[in-house]
């Protein structure tokens, strides 16, 4: 057969499109390249510059503005890509994504190989999935909870493709973590002051949120600069034995990232993606004993103790697999912690304790005792059942304060957190005891008024569980930045009372 | 708190870029709506035009190609909005798809009630679900396989939500489907010609192909019109007393082809989906009674007579849950049907059976012949055991081609069917028996090279199980309108030997 001569290609412009995540390519149906190729709607091409090559997907332009010359790409793409205006580009059908036949085998019951979990998360850390394609991925492990095994070989083979933090032979490297659902629980910034104000080494990484209204990266973020280079975040703590910075600006554990967005959308996380996902990131971060707090409650993530201790082996083994110490701590998770919910309303909170202010969120301020002990006695900078009272006059001396501000500054400077432009109260229907909240509710309407997205928005709760009020006495008080989202969030409020639930009181 | 006053809108204008399904918005981040109501890429935005409204995903446009006052459609968005140049569209934050939460539960292990499939079926069809939306239903349905419950009540909310035909009191309605996974299996045409020559109603509506290289709708569609509008087909029917038909123009179960389109993509049908799509189609159709063909071999979609059994028995009963007559049949999937696979291939094999040509593949004509005469036997037109011959002297006579050619008049007229422009032949390597034919590979290479898409494409196969070649002779040809697609298919076949097996002669 005659080779065709090479003709196949088109000269690259950037759309100015914006898709998120997903590389997308526009081309006119009718130029010679969708011709030969026989490429249509929403096909899978791959784009090559060079030496260089991405797989996007196809969206065919049927207006006037792209010419017959050129193919255009979204953002993602361009960068993916490299791109330069005007590059000569080459184009193919994207080879059929071979590993996608291990999340069909999945689905059907056979269990990942290492072989297989390398295969997906090296396709996915190379953008090879589309968005369907990664909802599946997503799907299938949810749907057939992944064994140890399992876990463990996707957990390392997230390790693997993406860079890895290497703090010396024989370093003890602390990390601590919280399986979320618990609104409002920043206790991370607070433990990572006391920690490293005792010379423990702590280079904290943190996510964004997944699909709650903040992740500590996105309150860090109010308060200082958290995307640092992987230089910048070695020097930092070199200087200051720690730091409180974005796990992804790093690519420690990159796919998780993408995983984290269709999750996002899904409002969906499974168990073994979640420990796959947390021991990958303490594996590549280079730590060596981590302390995982699992809130519990009927609203929270986890709803039993017996679903904790489930969730808490499976964490202790896969990182005994790899090779790392974890240890689990299960707290009460029947109501929000602290008062703020969304990234600047918790730096808020955190500032408080740090700063040993009167209106301190109380339970804040004793989490984050409680982890840091522990924290302290793992360290070996105390016995065992000497660590909360180490952590206490740590705190309340002012050293953790000092320690927080030093590496605030050292990260790029500490800022003063965003306020909201607009703001409304929620207030009681009727008089009686608080007696209940709902976390998902309320993390909801916290997302709904623009958290994190818009970091000053989310919402104050002004009452806690047993708590007496009255007949409009204020409860909560939405903060959003558009006003488009305030009354999103208020049209959600109204339609959803069991956000919390008041009791008559019995006299 | 103040209601914003009524300035969040903007014009719309069609964007001329074809995304396939999924609606897209195209609007500036820095445009009044999007800063006010605080959307960011990738965001679900519901837009209303008056009284209509649709759901879009946000993509954010940096370029200068859109004015701050408009914003711009994808085809399907404007589709479906019914959108005009210059409509006012108002904008807001879509409401959270509440079906989803069915989704979750489900890949939890939580059965689908008729509620939840109600509610996600409308949903569905409603367009409402993101792409990635779509994959986790999916999926979910692969991984958690349906009860027969379940099934009764996905099938049931996927018939209310499409048109129904109603042929009149007991009027008796006769249809066939095949389950699929075998190439080049196109029975249909010839049974309804056989059928239909003896007065009984069968209004035949099929689909397109899902994974495979054509479905009947595509190979009728090289052969006649098959985009008939509710009275068209009613009044073909009429004249004809049956029809070859998309089912999809009719929008019998159109969510179907929503599902359809999202398996194609992940190469994925799910046993309980299957059946959902398969008995609603029927239903909607009007059909009484349904004759299923279900191929079983080591590589078609059915692997063995277990499984086949097993999906017998829960057509019949879902079929029976909604009063329709179900009878299947098992049969021989060990190696493609005829010789063409792909479309317009597929119509020669077809009108060469139809036309009692020496050419015509006997396996095609005998299989024809065994379904025609079990549904003369459910048709009451000929007694237990006398079908058989009763469709053999139909088709022998030329009363079944008569038949043909008065339908494909009827829906517009009978057609030739194009042929490629690129062929190449693939040779054996070695001298030798045919001992297996992996029909998933060849449907993969049919499709690489362009089939369905691209009507000529396909490939011909040359040879049959058991036969003998000699080194160097065609095993089959490869057919493409494109040169980029048969160079595809061609490494494709290179890669990939197992194609099919040739053993040494045992002498």
């Amino acid at each position: 057969m005659k080779k065709a001569p090479d003709e196949n290609f088109l000269f690259l412009t950037r759309a100015g499109i914006d898709t998120h995540q997903e590389p997308v390519v526009y081309m006119r149906e009718d130029c010679h390249v969708c011709r030969s190729e026989g490429f249509s709607a929403q096909g899978r091409v791959r784009i090559c510059v060079g030496e260089r090559s991405i797989i996007a997907t196809l969206n065919i332009v049927t207006g006037d503005f792209l010419s017959h010359q050129k193919a255009a790409l979204s953002e993602s793409a361009w960068k993916l890509l490299g791109a330069k205006e005007g590059d000569k580009a080459h184009f193919k059908h994207a080879p059929p994504v071979e590993s996608m036949s291990h999340v069909r085998g999945k689905l059907y019951g056979k269990p990942f190989t290492l072989e297989a979990a390398r295969q997906i998360i090296t396709d996915i850390s190379q953008e090879r999935y589309s968005d369907i394609q990664l909802s599946a991925y997503v799907t299938s492990c949810a749907a057939n909870a992944m064994s140890l095994d399992e876990t463990v070989a996707i957990t390392q083979a997230m390790v693997e493709c993406g860079q890895k933090f290497a703090w010396g032979e024989n370093v003890q490297v602390l990390d601590k973590h919280c399986v979320g659902g618990l609104p409002g629980n920043r206790t991370t910034p607070i433990v990572v002051a006391i920690v490293a104000a005792h010379g423990l080494l702590m280079p904290k990484t943190s996510s964004r949120a997944i699909t709650s209204p903040a992740g500590t990266a996105d309150t860090m973020e109010t308060l200082t600069n958290v995307v640092l280079t992987f230089e910048q975040m070695r020097k930092v703590v070199h200087d200051q034995r720690a730091c409180l910075a974005w796990g992804g600006s790093v690519a420690l554990s990159p796919t998780d990232d993408i995983i984290i967005r269709v999750e996002r959308a899904l409002d969906l996380d499974s168990e073994g993606q979640l420990v796959a996902s947390v021991i990958s990131k303490k594996i590549a971060a280079g730590s060596t004993h981590v302390l995982i707090d699992i809130p519990v409650g009927p609203t929270a993530k986890v709803r039993s103790a017996e679903l904790a201790g489930k969730l808490g082996t499976l964490l202790k083994r896969t990182g005994e697999a790899l090779g790392l110490h974890v240890q689990t701590v299960i707290s009460d998770g029947t109501q929000p912690v602290g008062r703020g919910i969304g990234p600047a309303l918790e730096a808020r909170d955190v500032l408080a304790v740090l700063q040993n202010k009167r209106e301190a969120p109380p339970d804040l301020r004793q989490r984050a005792l409680t982890l840091a002990a522990t924290l302290l006695e793992m360290g070996g900078v105390c016995g065992h059942r000497a660590g909360l009272g180490l952590a206490t006059s740590t705190l309340d001396s002012g050293r953790a304060w000092e320690k927080f501000v030093a590496i605030c500054e050292a990260q790029g400077g500490l800022r003063t957190p965003p306020a909201a432009r607009h703001r409304h109260d929620i207030v009681a229907p009727r008089a009686g005891v608080i007696a209940m909240f709902n976390n998902r509710v309320i993390s909801r309407l916290a997302s709904l008024a623009g958290a994190p997205n818009a970091p000053a928005a989310g919402l104050d709760l002004h009452v806690r569980l047993g708590d007496r009020v009255e007949k409009g006495q204020p409860l909560m008080t939405l903060h959003a930045e558009a006003v488009g989202e305030l009354e999103y969030a208020l049209d959600f409020c109204n339609a959803h009372p069991e956000v919390l639930r008041i009791e008559e009181e019995v006299v």
